[in-house]
């Protein structure tokens, strides 16, 4: 299944710097490659992504002189990569299965395939997995031994599971992700040429949706729990033994790391990073990185104590603005007597202050009528 | 299918005001009502939903003498309407379907239905559609050319899909709206005899249920496109162009214009309208109408600009809160300095205020006992 | 089914003290437990949780002598009491049923199955009951008469449903419930023996799951209206009549009274018991018991008056910093008077508020950094 960078720079229309005799084993973006994959370079500032990348080699738009890889210069980057990708892990035309047990696919002989499920051509199943009434197991997908499928998981092509995984009944794996590009008015879906794996020993709940990742894997990592009615978008990358409780929604192209703890009805915006042992209170919006080791709560989400401080004055909020009329008078008051003693420039602020805020009062009102 | 307001008048044992002979093709509520088709009027001010109704006809309780259009006088409007609309489009007893496709059902010469889909009376399939295993498409159904229904898709009966329609795994269209009237103590369901309408270009992710309306459609506009575990309500207007992420709700009767985008776990209370190009961020809980091309943040949602300087103050109250401690101290210090010098009606307040804190404080205490 | 308690007391390797020879004829936790059921005690305050208890025994780890009922002392309560559960309800082992109904299946005449539906082992359905195709009811379901299960819907082992129960498309009922307990490095999933029984008059939205109970039931009370995308989680006792609407979340061990209405989004803290005629608005998060006959708003919840108080000063507080630094510079101005007229030592204390200040400010900036 390999194939020479030499033969990748021809795919793609490109220009070799390198050694082309490099046999290159598949494709991976930047933070999956391994030593022997070849990644692509885009965004703001694709040097940085390099850096850390154990990529062979990369696709990009101009020559990095500070890294030593081999590097094959095309246009766009992304077109090129696409065209790798597709090498590697051909896109699979939506077509209709036929019934049952496509004859491509391999099942040990110990599994057990419900006669009203579907296993398409190319599919893999392990030893002693059981695989439940109107499953659908779409191409190119591999399943590890001791697997349960309870009723009507629907694993979309290439999905790949680990040994001893469990998905509950209802279960969506590898759909399409939620990328579009607009065009012309219209939304055009963007490039969804990856698919999902899922490490051993992970729970899924019923009613669980994970998406396929835009070019490489959407991930979850051995161990993992997750909860019913979770949502998991295209590229996340979810850690080891974490625990997702249910209707937590994770954004794409999230990450976080091991023994992690989201509870229920969490959301995570996209893109960002969870430490290790993060534990994120109940119904938190978590808008930016989470340090590992720590609790957050609230929407936007803080460090616990910050936000158990805040709710407790948020409850203290009607007294403060109490608090703050009686200040004021006094302080009119005290302006007052001190003027009937000595006469000063300040005396007039008050009346200021007490014009301001009802401008302020009527703006409210329009606003709420 | 067309039939004469005077056999409507008949049929629901009303009084016709107007021309008897017209042709009424079909029913519709009052916003929905297209020029050849009957309305209803309800509600605390019945005739303001008439007057921006194109409808051709109108049932109502009382004589409306400003609007000219033909008028039937019945005691239940709600009742009559529910007759009308059944004349049209008869409700489907719930019964076991037969296996496979129906002989009734007309399937286009190039569209493919899996052996193991359930294809009921009455349904219409365009060219070139797949239907995926264990699909089941009830009475009534009209499914345009080139859909994609993938497995594990219900549809319940009368619902339509335009051209190029993705439905993935698991999604629910047509499901009853949850309305219930209370009565003796026990909730019954309210007519729910509408259907769903997908426009074309509309894509659904896995997981999404949308309800049919309660007497006519629930409609998602063309080129639309929504995330897995999306949840929209009966009746609802979505506009064209809308992106509509994971986990949002919208409430019942709701009304969203074009290019509308709704982040990942946002709330619609029922009944609100969205302009056009309004954008609404994760999590938000939106609680009235939005003007189009703004921003809109929190629960309860505000305009962005507004919403992100009380997020910034939110967390300074703890130090808010401190000053607030410390102009009281200096202000007591101050009056009982001037109290020193000649005494003064006043000094006997700071006293007063420590005490109302007091007592507002064991308020508190006791509150979170 | 019956076995008496000295037989229990040897088949846990217990101590009995109390009448050996009375019949006990099931398990339930005390809460639960009927009077000719047996109990366990763990936690914190076992003994408080016995005296509301009505069941007729209890399996305890030490003796209570304030309790008159049977006692069994054993090591570990839990294990021995997940021994007797196992008894009443042996564990279903995971395995693939057959094709269509099992022929140990009690279908009644009047009742229709779809001939795409999976009916195993043991299940009871009553009269007129519908199932429609691909629903999947696993060992040693009963279902009782006029039910109506829509397309898709899974029913694990030991499920129970009363009369005239409705549950929509793709909805799951009985998974497993989301427990798991750490041994070196790894979640390990706690026992869930128990099940789900709803009772009659439930109807149940698209794509809900209710988990099963961890050794009881997880119950939905008579006449309970569920909207889709609901998740009730195990062991929770939800009351009659109560109005659950769209995606809301509701954690392990919740009990809710009577009348209860939860708005869209709401989630509520495991644990935790509502009153009757508890109403909870949309998308708040209830971390506290809550009284009955009382609405509550906001994440965490409060009493819709306090709330509402506190969302209009939310909204103000941009204006109360404002005032706030009005009033210390008008502080200032007149401690700066008084001290021209005549010196103080307070007048270093701006100075000291103002570096506060600066110093937090700088807190601020770090953490956004």
């Amino acid at each position: 299944m390999g194939i020479r960078l030499d033969e990748i720079a021809q795919m793609v229309g490109g220009t070799l710097h390198g050694d082309g005799a490099l046999i290159c084993g598949g494709t991976n973006p930047p933070d999956q490659a391994t030593p022997t994959e070849i990644t692509m370079l885009v965004g703001p500032n694709p040097s940085a992504n390099l850096a850390s990348s154990k990529a062979m080699a990369v696709l990009c738009a101009e020559r990095i002189d500070s890294d030593p890889r081999p590097q094959i210069i095309v246009a766009d980057p992304r077109a090129a990569f696409a065209t790798v990708v597709s090498h590697f892990r051909p896109p699979i035309p939506v077509s209709l299965p036929g019934v049952g047990v496509d004859s491509s696919a391999a099942i040990a002989n110990s599994a057990k395939v419900h006669p009203t499920a579907t296993v398409c051509a190319g599919v893999t199943i392990g030893e002693r997995t059981l695989v439940m009434p109107n499953v659908v197991i779409m191409p190119g997908c591999t399943i590890g031994d001791d697997c349960v499928l309870y009723p009507g998981v629907t694993l979309y092509e290439y999905s790949s599971l680990g040994d001893r995984v469990i998905l509950h009944a209802g279960t969506v794996i590898g759909a399409q992700g939620f990328g579009y590009r607009q065009k012309n008015g219209r939304h055009l879906p963007s490039a969804q040429l990856g698919y999902v794996r899922i490490d051993s020993d992970v729970d899924v709940g019923a009613g669980v949706t994970i998406d396929r990742g835009s070019y490489g894997a959407t991930r979850i990592g051995e161990g993992t729990k997750i909860d019913n009615q979770v949502m998991i978008a295209h590229n996340c990358q979810i850690g080891r033994h974490n625990l997702i409780c249910s209707q937590v929604g994770i954004a794409g192209s999230c990450r976080t790391g091991d023994y992690v703890i989201l509870a229920g009805q969490v959301g995570l915006k996209d893109h960002i990073t969870l430490g290790d042992h993060t534990i994120v209170g109940a119904k938190a919006g978590v808008m930016d990185d989470c340090q590992g080791h720590q609790v957050y709560l609230g929407s936007p989400a803080m460090p616990q104590r910050d936000q158990m401080q805040i709710f407790a004055i948020e409850r203290k909020l009607p007294e403060m603005r109490r608090e703050l009329r009686t200040l004021r008078k006094r302080l009119d008051a005290m302006t007052e007597q001190l003027a009937d003693g000595e006469p000063e420039p300040g005396a007039s602020e008050p009346g200021a202050s007490e014009q301001r805020e009802t401008a302020s009062d009527r703006g409210d009102a329009e606003r709420a009528a």
